[in-house]
Protein backbone atom coordinates (compact mmCIF):
# COMPACT_ATOMS: atom_id res chain seq x y z
CA UNK A 1 0.00 0.00 0.00
CA UNK A 2 1.01 3.63 -0.15
CA UNK A 3 0.26 6.70 1.68
CA UNK A 4 -1.06 9.33 -0.37
CA UNK A 5 -2.44 12.63 -0.01
CA UNK A 6 -6.25 13.60 -1.22
CA UNK A 7 -6.04 16.28 -3.56
CA UNK A 8 -9.21 16.41 -5.50
CA UNK A 9 -12.06 14.45 -7.24
CA UNK A 10 -12.94 13.61 -10.67
CA UNK A 11 -16.63 13.49 -12.48
CA UNK A 12 -17.51 11.44 -15.41
CA UNK A 13 -21.14 10.57 -16.29
CA UNK A 14 -21.01 8.17 -19.07
CA UNK A 15 -18.77 5.40 -16.98
CA UNK A 16 -18.57 1.81 -16.76
CA UNK A 17 -22.14 1.21 -14.93
CA UNK A 18 -20.28 -0.75 -12.05
CA UNK A 19 -18.89 2.69 -11.12
CA UNK A 20 -22.19 4.24 -10.61
CA UNK A 21 -22.47 5.92 -6.87
CA UNK A 22 -18.58 4.86 -6.41
CA UNK A 23 -16.61 8.12 -4.93
CA UNK A 24 -13.45 8.89 -7.49
CA UNK A 25 -10.49 11.04 -5.63
CA UNK A 26 -7.46 11.91 -7.04
CA UNK A 27 -4.33 11.40 -4.75
CA UNK A 28 -0.99 11.91 -4.71
CA UNK A 29 1.71 9.79 -3.40
CA UNK A 30 3.93 10.92 -0.62
CA UNK A 31 7.34 10.56 0.10
CA UNK A 32 8.41 9.38 4.20
CA UNK A 33 8.62 12.72 5.09
CA UNK A 34 4.89 14.14 4.15
CA UNK A 35 5.93 15.99 1.52
CA UNK A 36 4.63 16.17 -2.17
CA UNK A 37 5.58 13.27 -4.54
CA UNK A 38 5.69 12.65 -7.77
CA UNK A 39 2.89 10.97 -8.67
CA UNK A 40 -0.46 11.09 -8.79
CA UNK A 41 -3.87 9.35 -10.00
CA UNK A 42 -7.55 8.38 -9.10
CA UNK A 43 -8.41 5.98 -6.26
CA UNK A 44 -11.81 4.77 -5.23
CA UNK A 45 -13.19 5.53 -1.78
CA UNK A 46 -15.18 3.70 0.31
CA UNK A 47 -14.16 4.97 4.06
CA UNK A 48 -15.12 8.97 3.48
CA UNK A 49 -11.62 10.48 2.92
CA UNK A 50 -11.87 13.93 2.58
CA UNK A 51 -9.61 16.27 0.15
CA UNK A 52 -6.34 17.22 2.38
CA UNK A 53 -6.25 13.75 4.16
CA UNK A 54 -3.66 11.55 4.67
CA UNK A 55 -4.65 8.03 3.18
CA UNK A 56 -3.31 4.70 3.05
CA UNK A 57 -3.78 3.15 -0.83
CA UNK A 58 -4.15 -0.52 -2.03
CA UNK A 59 -3.53 -0.83 -5.68
CA UNK A 60 -4.07 -3.94 -7.92
CA UNK A 61 -6.02 -6.43 -7.36
CA UNK A 62 -6.04 -5.76 -3.95
CA UNK A 63 -8.00 -2.83 -4.63
CA UNK A 64 -10.77 -4.61 -5.34
CA UNK A 65 -11.33 -6.75 -1.72
CA UNK A 66 -12.11 -3.34 -0.40
CA UNK A 67 -15.00 -2.98 -2.35
CA UNK A 68 -18.87 -4.73 -1.96
CA UNK A 69 -18.50 -5.76 -5.52
CA UNK A 70 -15.79 -7.52 -6.91
CA UNK A 71 -16.20 -7.29 -9.94
CA UNK A 72 -15.68 -3.22 -10.26
CA UNK A 73 -13.34 -2.21 -13.01
CA UNK A 74 -11.14 -0.55 -10.06
CA UNK A 75 -7.20 -1.00 -9.34
CA UNK A 76 -6.88 1.52 -6.30
CA UNK A 77 -8.93 2.09 -3.61
CA UNK A 78 -8.64 4.16 -0.48
CA UNK A 79 -7.93 1.61 2.51
CA UNK A 80 -7.48 3.86 5.08
CA UNK A 81 -7.33 7.62 6.80
CA UNK A 82 -3.78 8.10 8.40
CA UNK A 83 -3.83 9.17 11.93
CA UNK A 84 -0.05 9.07 12.36
CA UNK A 85 3.19 7.39 10.94
CA UNK A 86 5.92 6.60 13.11
CA UNK A 87 9.40 6.67 11.50
CA UNK A 88 12.73 5.73 13.06
CA UNK A 89 15.33 5.73 9.86
CA UNK A 90 18.34 5.34 11.66
CA UNK B 1 -6.92 4.66 -12.26
CA UNK B 2 -5.52 6.94 -13.97
CA UNK B 3 -6.32 10.37 -15.98
CA UNK B 4 -5.49 10.14 -19.58
CA UNK B 5 -6.40 12.07 -23.01
CA UNK B 6 -7.04 9.71 -25.85
CA UNK B 7 -4.60 10.84 -28.77
CA UNK B 8 -5.47 7.69 -31.18
CA UNK B 9 -6.22 4.26 -32.09
CA UNK B 10 -4.36 1.26 -33.01
CA UNK B 11 -5.20 -1.00 -36.29
CA UNK B 12 -4.38 -5.22 -36.32
CA UNK B 13 -5.55 -7.57 -38.49
CA UNK B 14 -3.77 -10.51 -37.11
CA UNK B 15 -4.25 -10.74 -33.15
CA UNK B 16 -5.73 -13.07 -30.40
CA UNK B 17 -9.72 -14.16 -31.50
CA UNK B 18 -10.82 -12.39 -27.96
CA UNK B 19 -9.52 -9.18 -29.35
CA UNK B 20 -12.43 -8.88 -32.75
CA UNK B 21 -14.30 -5.95 -32.51
CA UNK B 22 -12.73 -4.56 -29.80
CA UNK B 23 -11.94 -0.44 -30.23
CA UNK B 24 -8.30 -0.04 -29.35
CA UNK B 25 -7.20 3.20 -28.22
CA UNK B 26 -4.04 4.93 -27.78
CA UNK B 27 -4.24 6.80 -24.69
CA UNK B 28 -1.51 9.12 -22.66
CA UNK B 29 -1.73 9.65 -19.24
CA UNK B 30 -2.22 13.63 -17.78
CA UNK B 31 -0.41 14.96 -14.88
CA UNK B 32 -2.29 16.83 -12.53
CA UNK B 33 -2.70 20.34 -14.38
CA UNK B 34 -4.09 18.21 -17.60
CA UNK B 35 -1.16 18.91 -19.18
CA UNK B 36 1.16 16.00 -21.58
CA UNK B 37 2.67 13.43 -19.15
CA UNK B 38 5.52 11.11 -20.72
CA UNK B 39 3.40 7.63 -20.64
CA UNK B 40 1.42 6.23 -23.43
CA UNK B 41 -0.15 2.99 -24.11
CA UNK B 42 -3.14 1.03 -25.82
CA UNK B 43 -6.55 1.33 -23.67
CA UNK B 44 -9.59 -1.68 -24.91
CA UNK B 45 -12.34 1.86 -24.82
CA UNK B 46 -16.26 0.10 -24.37
CA UNK B 47 -17.83 3.37 -23.08
CA UNK B 48 -17.01 5.60 -26.60
CA UNK B 49 -14.72 7.87 -26.21
CA UNK B 50 -13.20 9.80 -28.90
CA UNK B 51 -9.79 11.28 -29.83
CA UNK B 52 -9.06 14.27 -27.57
CA UNK B 53 -11.17 12.76 -24.70
CA UNK B 54 -9.86 13.39 -21.34
CA UNK B 55 -10.47 9.43 -19.84
CA UNK B 56 -10.50 7.49 -16.46
CA UNK B 57 -8.65 4.17 -16.91
CA UNK B 58 -8.25 1.29 -15.19
CA UNK B 59 -5.27 -1.29 -15.32
CA UNK B 60 -4.10 -4.75 -14.89
CA UNK B 61 -6.60 -7.15 -13.76
CA UNK B 62 -9.29 -4.71 -13.02
CA UNK B 63 -9.29 -3.71 -16.94
CA UNK B 64 -11.05 -6.85 -17.63
CA UNK B 65 -13.88 -6.13 -14.90
CA UNK B 66 -15.67 -3.70 -17.46
CA UNK B 67 -15.55 -6.39 -20.49
CA UNK B 68 -18.37 -8.56 -21.42
CA UNK B 69 -16.17 -11.31 -22.04
CA UNK B 70 -14.10 -11.88 -18.70
CA UNK B 71 -11.30 -14.12 -20.87
CA UNK B 72 -9.82 -11.42 -22.74
CA UNK B 73 -6.34 -10.33 -22.95
CA UNK B 74 -6.87 -6.81 -22.42
CA UNK B 75 -4.90 -5.01 -19.76
CA UNK B 76 -6.02 -1.64 -19.36
CA UNK B 77 -9.60 -0.27 -20.27
CA UNK B 78 -11.07 3.04 -20.48
CA UNK B 79 -13.77 3.58 -18.31
CA UNK B 80 -14.96 6.79 -18.15
CA UNK B 81 -15.14 9.65 -19.81
CA UNK B 82 -13.99 12.71 -17.50
CA UNK B 83 -16.83 15.74 -16.94
CA UNK B 84 -14.55 17.54 -14.65
CA UNK B 85 -11.43 17.68 -12.05
CA UNK B 86 -11.46 19.22 -8.85
CA UNK B 87 -8.29 19.89 -7.53
CA UNK B 88 -7.33 21.72 -4.16
CA UNK B 89 -4.16 21.00 -3.73
CA UNK B 90 -2.68 23.39 -0.79
CA UNK C 1 -1.30 -2.94 -23.54
CA UNK C 2 1.62 -1.83 -25.22
CA UNK C 3 3.00 -0.79 -28.69
CA UNK C 4 6.43 -2.93 -28.81
CA UNK C 5 8.57 -3.57 -31.58
CA UNK C 6 10.10 -7.58 -31.74
CA UNK C 7 13.99 -7.33 -31.80
CA UNK C 8 14.89 -10.51 -31.15
CA UNK C 9 14.44 -14.21 -29.39
CA UNK C 10 15.41 -16.66 -26.54
CA UNK C 11 16.47 -19.87 -26.14
CA UNK C 12 16.28 -21.90 -23.06
CA UNK C 13 16.48 -25.65 -22.71
CA UNK C 14 16.60 -25.90 -18.79
CA UNK C 15 12.75 -23.75 -18.08
CA UNK C 16 9.18 -24.77 -16.43
CA UNK C 17 7.54 -27.66 -18.45
CA UNK C 18 4.46 -25.55 -19.26
CA UNK C 19 6.93 -23.25 -21.74
CA UNK C 20 7.69 -26.44 -23.91
CA UNK C 21 7.03 -25.28 -27.20
CA UNK C 22 6.13 -21.54 -26.29
CA UNK C 23 8.08 -18.72 -28.59
CA UNK C 24 9.88 -16.43 -26.04
CA UNK C 25 10.14 -13.30 -28.34
CA UNK C 26 12.09 -10.05 -27.14
CA UNK C 27 10.45 -6.77 -27.21
CA UNK C 28 11.34 -3.62 -27.14
CA UNK C 29 8.54 -0.81 -25.97
CA UNK C 30 8.07 1.83 -28.68
CA UNK C 31 7.29 5.55 -27.77
CA UNK C 32 4.35 7.26 -29.91
CA UNK C 33 6.48 8.39 -33.14
CA UNK C 34 7.44 4.49 -33.21
CA UNK C 35 10.84 5.53 -32.14
CA UNK C 36 13.06 3.19 -29.86
CA UNK C 37 11.95 3.42 -26.36
CA UNK C 38 14.00 2.52 -23.26
CA UNK C 39 12.58 -0.76 -21.92
CA UNK C 40 12.85 -4.01 -23.59
CA UNK C 41 11.18 -7.83 -22.25
CA UNK C 42 10.61 -10.61 -22.97
CA UNK C 43 7.40 -11.96 -24.56
CA UNK C 44 5.60 -15.13 -25.65
CA UNK C 45 4.22 -15.15 -29.31
CA UNK C 46 1.14 -17.21 -30.27
CA UNK C 47 0.22 -15.01 -33.63
CA UNK C 48 3.35 -15.71 -35.36
CA UNK C 49 4.95 -12.35 -35.28
CA UNK C 50 8.63 -11.67 -36.81
CA UNK C 51 11.32 -9.43 -35.76
CA UNK C 52 11.10 -6.26 -37.05
CA UNK C 53 7.23 -5.97 -36.78
CA UNK C 54 5.53 -3.92 -34.61
CA UNK C 55 3.05 -5.28 -31.90
CA UNK C 56 0.54 -5.50 -29.38
CA UNK C 57 1.79 -6.70 -26.16
CA UNK C 58 -0.59 -7.53 -23.48
CA UNK C 59 1.22 -7.97 -19.46
CA UNK C 60 0.14 -8.79 -16.09
CA UNK C 61 -2.42 -11.85 -15.53
CA UNK C 62 -3.88 -10.80 -19.26
CA UNK C 63 -0.95 -12.09 -21.13
CA UNK C 64 -2.21 -15.75 -19.86
CA UNK C 65 -5.86 -15.03 -21.19
CA UNK C 66 -4.26 -15.51 -25.04
CA UNK C 67 -3.06 -18.74 -23.49
CA UNK C 68 -4.38 -22.21 -24.35
CA UNK C 69 -2.69 -23.23 -21.15
CA UNK C 70 -4.45 -20.57 -18.26
CA UNK C 71 -1.43 -22.25 -16.28
CA UNK C 72 1.61 -21.14 -17.71
CA UNK C 73 4.03 -18.93 -16.07
CA UNK C 74 3.49 -15.86 -18.44
CA UNK C 75 3.40 -12.02 -17.93
CA UNK C 76 3.67 -10.88 -21.50
CA UNK C 77 2.46 -11.81 -24.44
CA UNK C 78 1.99 -10.48 -27.77
CA UNK C 79 -1.36 -10.35 -28.98
CA UNK C 80 -1.93 -8.31 -32.00
CA UNK C 81 0.00 -7.35 -34.92
CA UNK C 82 -0.21 -3.88 -35.69
CA UNK C 83 -1.13 -2.57 -38.98
CA UNK C 84 -1.26 1.20 -38.39
CA UNK C 85 -1.53 3.28 -35.68
CA UNK C 86 -3.18 7.09 -36.31
CA UNK C 87 -2.04 9.68 -34.12
CA UNK C 88 -3.96 13.02 -33.71
CA UNK C 89 -2.29 14.67 -30.86
CA UNK C 90 -3.33 18.37 -30.37
CA UNK D 1 10.00 -10.33 -4.03
CA UNK D 2 12.26 -7.25 -2.59
CA UNK D 3 14.93 -6.09 0.54
CA UNK D 4 13.49 -3.58 2.05
CA UNK D 5 14.60 -2.24 5.44
CA UNK D 6 11.46 -1.76 8.34
CA UNK D 7 11.41 2.43 8.78
CA UNK D 8 8.51 2.69 11.09
CA UNK D 9 4.84 2.11 11.22
CA UNK D 10 1.75 3.56 9.98
CA UNK D 11 -1.54 4.30 12.26
CA UNK D 12 -5.18 4.34 10.93
CA UNK D 13 -8.73 4.24 13.14
CA UNK D 14 -10.94 4.74 10.03
CA UNK D 15 -10.06 1.69 7.66
CA UNK D 16 -11.54 -1.11 5.55
CA UNK D 17 -12.63 -3.56 8.68
CA UNK D 18 -10.32 -6.21 7.17
CA UNK D 19 -7.55 -4.59 8.27
CA UNK D 20 -8.72 -4.50 11.45
CA UNK D 21 -5.82 -6.42 13.50
CA UNK D 22 -3.27 -6.15 10.67
CA UNK D 23 -0.21 -4.74 11.71
CA UNK D 24 1.42 -1.82 9.00
CA UNK D 25 5.28 -1.16 8.73
CA UNK D 26 6.79 1.42 6.54
CA UNK D 27 9.20 -0.10 3.72
CA UNK D 28 12.29 1.11 2.23
CA UNK D 29 13.85 -0.57 -0.57
CA UNK D 30 17.20 -1.11 -0.25
CA UNK D 31 19.63 -2.00 -3.22
CA UNK D 32 21.95 -4.36 -3.27
CA UNK D 33 24.72 -3.06 -1.37
CA UNK D 34 21.70 -2.75 1.63
CA UNK D 35 22.34 1.04 1.24
CA UNK D 36 19.13 2.93 1.32
CA UNK D 37 16.95 2.77 -1.79
CA UNK D 38 14.17 5.23 -3.05
CA UNK D 39 11.03 3.72 -3.06
CA UNK D 40 9.25 3.88 0.55
CA UNK D 41 5.49 1.97 0.94
CA UNK D 42 3.37 0.24 3.32
CA UNK D 43 3.53 -3.49 3.72
CA UNK D 44 1.10 -5.68 6.23
CA UNK D 45 3.53 -7.57 8.51
CA UNK D 46 2.46 -11.23 9.83
CA UNK D 47 6.08 -12.48 10.90
CA UNK D 48 6.80 -10.08 13.92
CA UNK D 49 9.25 -7.91 12.08
CA UNK D 50 10.59 -4.43 13.68
CA UNK D 51 11.87 -1.17 12.78
CA UNK D 52 15.30 -1.68 11.65
CA UNK D 53 15.33 -5.13 10.04
CA UNK D 54 16.18 -5.94 6.81
CA UNK D 55 13.32 -7.96 5.40
CA UNK D 56 11.58 -9.48 2.26
CA UNK D 57 8.38 -8.35 0.81
CA UNK D 58 6.32 -9.88 -1.45
CA UNK D 59 4.29 -7.38 -3.30
CA UNK D 60 0.64 -7.85 -5.79
CA UNK D 61 -1.71 -10.56 -5.23
CA UNK D 62 1.38 -12.47 -3.79
CA UNK D 63 1.36 -10.38 -0.90
CA UNK D 64 -2.74 -11.80 0.14
CA UNK D 65 -1.29 -15.74 -0.19
CA UNK D 66 0.42 -14.62 3.60
CA UNK D 67 -2.31 -13.78 4.89
CA UNK D 68 -4.98 -15.82 6.76
CA UNK D 69 -7.97 -14.06 5.25
CA UNK D 70 -7.27 -13.80 1.66
CA UNK D 71 -10.12 -11.20 0.94
CA UNK D 72 -7.87 -8.49 2.83
CA UNK D 73 -7.24 -5.34 0.61
CA UNK D 74 -3.04 -5.77 0.95
CA UNK D 75 -1.02 -5.15 -1.83
CA UNK D 76 2.30 -5.81 0.09
CA UNK D 77 3.02 -8.15 3.41
CA UNK D 78 6.62 -8.94 4.97
CA UNK D 79 6.86 -12.84 4.13
CA UNK D 80 10.38 -13.09 5.58
CA UNK D 81 13.06 -11.41 8.26
CA UNK D 82 16.59 -11.45 6.66
CA UNK D 83 19.57 -13.73 7.76
CA UNK D 84 22.31 -13.08 5.33
CA UNK D 85 22.66 -11.81 1.93
CA UNK D 86 25.30 -13.73 -0.47
CA UNK D 87 26.20 -11.69 -3.47
CA UNK D 88 28.49 -12.59 -6.30
CA UNK D 89 28.50 -9.83 -8.60
CA UNK D 90 30.79 -10.56 -11.12
CA UNK E 1 8.74 -12.14 -18.56
CA UNK E 2 12.44 -10.11 -17.65
CA UNK E 3 15.97 -11.22 -18.88
CA UNK E 4 18.31 -11.26 -15.19
CA UNK E 5 21.65 -12.23 -14.09
CA UNK E 6 21.72 -14.22 -11.11
CA UNK E 7 23.85 -12.61 -8.57
CA UNK E 8 23.84 -14.03 -5.44
CA UNK E 9 21.02 -15.41 -2.86
CA UNK E 10 19.48 -14.07 0.13
CA UNK E 11 18.51 -16.67 3.85
CA UNK E 12 15.70 -16.12 6.34
CA UNK E 13 14.97 -18.35 8.80
CA UNK E 14 11.44 -16.09 9.98
CA UNK E 15 9.56 -16.26 7.24
CA UNK E 16 5.64 -17.45 5.99
CA UNK E 17 5.56 -20.97 5.96
CA UNK E 18 4.60 -21.99 2.81
CA UNK E 19 8.37 -20.29 2.08
CA UNK E 20 10.09 -23.70 3.54
CA UNK E 21 12.34 -25.01 1.08
CA UNK E 22 12.28 -22.40 -1.35
CA UNK E 23 15.62 -21.43 -2.79
CA UNK E 24 15.47 -17.25 -2.97
CA UNK E 25 18.03 -16.03 -5.49
CA UNK E 26 18.68 -12.46 -5.70
CA UNK E 27 18.48 -11.31 -9.62
CA UNK E 28 20.00 -8.32 -11.30
CA UNK E 29 17.63 -7.04 -14.29
CA UNK E 30 19.83 -7.10 -17.85
CA UNK E 31 19.21 -4.72 -20.88
CA UNK E 32 19.83 -6.24 -24.47
CA UNK E 33 23.27 -6.16 -24.38
CA UNK E 34 23.78 -8.14 -21.40
CA UNK E 35 25.61 -5.36 -19.43
CA UNK E 36 24.05 -4.49 -15.73
CA UNK E 37 20.88 -3.06 -15.47
CA UNK E 38 20.04 -1.28 -12.53
CA UNK E 39 17.23 -3.34 -10.72
CA UNK E 40 17.30 -6.08 -8.54
CA UNK E 41 14.93 -7.76 -6.73
CA UNK E 42 14.37 -11.38 -4.94
CA UNK E 43 12.98 -14.51 -7.49
CA UNK E 44 12.31 -18.27 -6.69
CA UNK E 45 14.13 -20.74 -7.93
CA UNK E 46 12.89 -24.17 -9.18
CA UNK E 47 14.79 -25.19 -11.91
CA UNK E 48 18.14 -24.56 -10.49
CA UNK E 49 19.53 -21.62 -11.85
CA UNK E 50 23.56 -20.65 -10.11
CA UNK E 51 24.76 -17.83 -9.42
CA UNK E 52 26.03 -15.99 -12.51
CA UNK E 53 23.47 -17.66 -15.03
CA UNK E 54 21.03 -15.49 -17.14
CA UNK E 55 17.72 -16.29 -16.42
CA UNK E 56 14.13 -15.60 -17.82
CA UNK E 57 12.51 -14.39 -14.64
CA UNK E 58 8.18 -14.21 -14.73
CA UNK E 59 6.65 -11.62 -12.36
CA UNK E 60 3.34 -11.04 -10.45
CA UNK E 61 0.41 -13.51 -10.46
CA UNK E 62 2.30 -16.02 -13.13
CA UNK E 63 5.45 -16.30 -11.00
CA UNK E 64 3.33 -18.69 -9.10
CA UNK E 65 2.38 -20.70 -11.90
CA UNK E 66 5.80 -22.20 -11.84
CA UNK E 67 5.19 -22.83 -8.05
CA UNK E 68 3.81 -26.32 -7.12
CA UNK E 69 1.86 -25.08 -4.29
CA UNK E 70 0.14 -22.23 -5.54
CA UNK E 71 -0.59 -20.44 -2.63
CA UNK E 72 3.09 -19.12 -1.98
CA UNK E 73 3.43 -15.73 -1.48
CA UNK E 74 5.93 -15.91 -4.46
CA UNK E 75 5.84 -12.59 -7.09
CA UNK E 76 8.83 -13.40 -9.51
CA UNK E 77 10.52 -16.88 -9.98
CA UNK E 78 12.85 -17.79 -12.22
CA UNK E 79 11.42 -20.25 -14.66
CA UNK E 80 14.38 -20.57 -17.34
CA UNK E 81 17.61 -20.95 -17.84
CA UNK E 82 19.28 -18.40 -20.99
CA UNK E 83 20.72 -20.45 -23.40
CA UNK E 84 21.24 -17.94 -26.06
CA UNK E 85 19.63 -14.74 -27.00
CA UNK E 86 19.40 -13.33 -30.85
CA UNK E 87 18.99 -9.68 -31.14
CA UNK E 88 18.36 -8.31 -34.47
CA UNK E 89 17.68 -4.92 -33.95
CA UNK E 90 17.45 -2.10 -36.89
Amino acid sequence: MILCKVIGSVWATRKDEALTGVKLMIVRRLNDSGTKGAEEFVAADFVGAGVGEKVIVATGSAARNACLDKEVPIDATIVGIVDAVELQDN
